[in-house]
């Protein structure tokens, strides 16, 4: 796991590991290698960490079931970024070869369907509720894909469909953790409302900062090259700032949007153009929005020290280089 | 569906193929016309009958929820398929293009997982046995490929193994649904047990037919073209029989298997030496003796209309050309 504040819930995120390394054990070690490879990767646990500390702000102390959820979140999470590097061909994940580069288009398919499984085999053992905002995650990570694909290149795209993709893509995972912690925790339906409009807006913030990172990252910090959104046309928020500055700009990235594919050189060019435009500082005045809402949102929330990590949590996902 | 013997569950089935078109509404207009494009193809409902026959053999009087039941676990069925496809390099499906060739590989392989998640979402609604197994159908069809892949172009494959492999990939399926039916129907320990096993014999012998079409089918009526087994690498029951035959066969269809890419003519080649071996013949009477276990298994359920049904099931799934 990569290395980041201490959030108070240290313990339980170690039982959540636990279940996911329990989840992905198979008669076939190829698989259990496959999804290993992935999750060992780290990543932050965002989505493990947020169901965790919405449970425990509303007082919750089911532990248990909450460790359960948020191991399948997690692992939803690994599947879809098995599927999303097949889908996008992007070579490098988290400072490593891909899984599909490294064991193969199939296999790695076949290991992302396997990790969804496991994940819905922990998620089916709840109420009804929870397994359908289990599934509502992944039906919205589903319809993100096909929708920023269909987007790709169209410098017609508005805001309100970039937020809408992002949203599904990023937001509605991080909200359905926090809204199930807060459940499973029995917040009341007011702190049940706070925790999922947190999740949503600390899901837009961080997506937002993801595709920051996209143009000004440091590739050895984020672990894989820049410019992949603009190699795969898409419209991400700092496009749009890009292409509304009023200068000149506009034409020049629209012509690089819309003609593929796009060389290394072109992509090095465009993301020269949208660094100059002022892109990078209004997203990142959208960021602390978004951020400064989830805060806003725990308003509704008693004060504990999980509410405080809560609020460090939005803090540390705003600042974040990697 | 493809037109096929009545088995007294067709008002059933058309409330399995609603309940499958609800499932697979979705915001995103393309991921609809993706998965009814899999699901309209039709294909012979082999898993939803054995489900609701099952069910109904057992006494049982919940239709709604094997209803349920059968459309997920077709569902699971549809986004195999897909992702299958995919995996396979198979062109066409059901005499149709297949659906990653019409939409795209990306839209496909988003679309598998989009049936994946609308049927375990079905299936969370169930009991804890249940959604067990049908989790444990997924884990072992993805078991199956990975397994079905490293066994490619290997002549040493025993039978045990290719039948391990059809197992997983075929007769878990069919097995969990008539367990499931006949658990959810309330028989009793020794009749789920009997439609376990008869699930499983039934589905060993679908898949030898299958692989037995892929060598003597005709094209126009199995709606694909022959060989694809070969084409794969994939040391089915016939190729293990034609090793085995004694002949000078051995080394030539060795010859065949281990050296990729093969072309349409050595496909062709290798397909007359399966058939010149024997090897049609031999399968038959393999398919035909599971047939047998199958019916054999159903001496520990009650006669009634469903259990003849069941029989008939058998011989019309041994006994078809598509």
């Amino acid at each position: 796991m990569t290395s980041g504040p201490d959030f108070g819930v240290e313990t339980e995120l170690s039982l959540v590991e636990d279940r996911i390394r329990e989840a992905i054990r198979s008669e076939e070690p190829l698989l259990t290698d496959i999804a290993r490879y992935v999750i060992d990767a780290g990543g932050k646990r965002i989505r493990p960490t947020v169901a965790l500390l919405a449970h425990k702000a509303v007082g919750g102390r089911n532990v248990p079931k909450t460790v359960q959820i948020a191991a399948a979140l997690e692992l939803i999470h690994s599947a879809t970024l098995l599927h999303d590097d097949i889908n996008d061909g992007g070579l490098i994940r988290r400072g490593r070869e891909a899984a599909y580069v490294k064991y193969g288009l199939q296999n790695a398919l076949v290991a992302g369907d396997f990790l969804f499984v496991k994940a819905f085999q922990i998620g089916g053992q709840f109420e009804r509720e929870i397994v359908d905002l289990t599934a509502g995650v992944c039906t919205a990570l589903a319809e993100a894909e096909i929708v920023q694909k269909r987007h790709a290149g169209d410098v017609t795209t508005t805001r309100d469909q970039y937020l809408d993709v992002i949203r599904r893509k990023t937001a509605m995972p991080l909200s359905a953790g926090a809204r199930i912690g807060a459940l499973l925790g029995g917040g009341s339906p007011k702190e049940v409302e706070a925790l999922t409009a947190y999740g949503l807006n600390l899901g837009l913030a961080f997506q937002i900062v993801d595709d920051i990172l996209d143009v000004v990252g440091d590739p050895a910090v984020i672990g894989k090259p820049v410019g992949t959104d603009l190699k795969e046309g898409n419209v991400t928020l700092l496009v749009l700032h890009a292409l509304n500055d009023g200068s000149e700009r506009r034409a020049q990235l629209t012509e690089i949007l819309r003609r593929g594919p796009r060389t290394e050189e072109i992509i090095a060019k465009g993301l020269v153009l949208i660094r100059e435009s002022g892109a990078v500082e209004r997203a990142r005045v959208d960021a602390e929005h978004f951020g400064f809402l989830a805060k806003q949102a725990l308003d509704d929330v008693q004060p504990s020290r999980y509410r405080d990590a809560l609020v460090t949590l939005v803090d540390f996902v705003v600042r974040r280089n990697a």
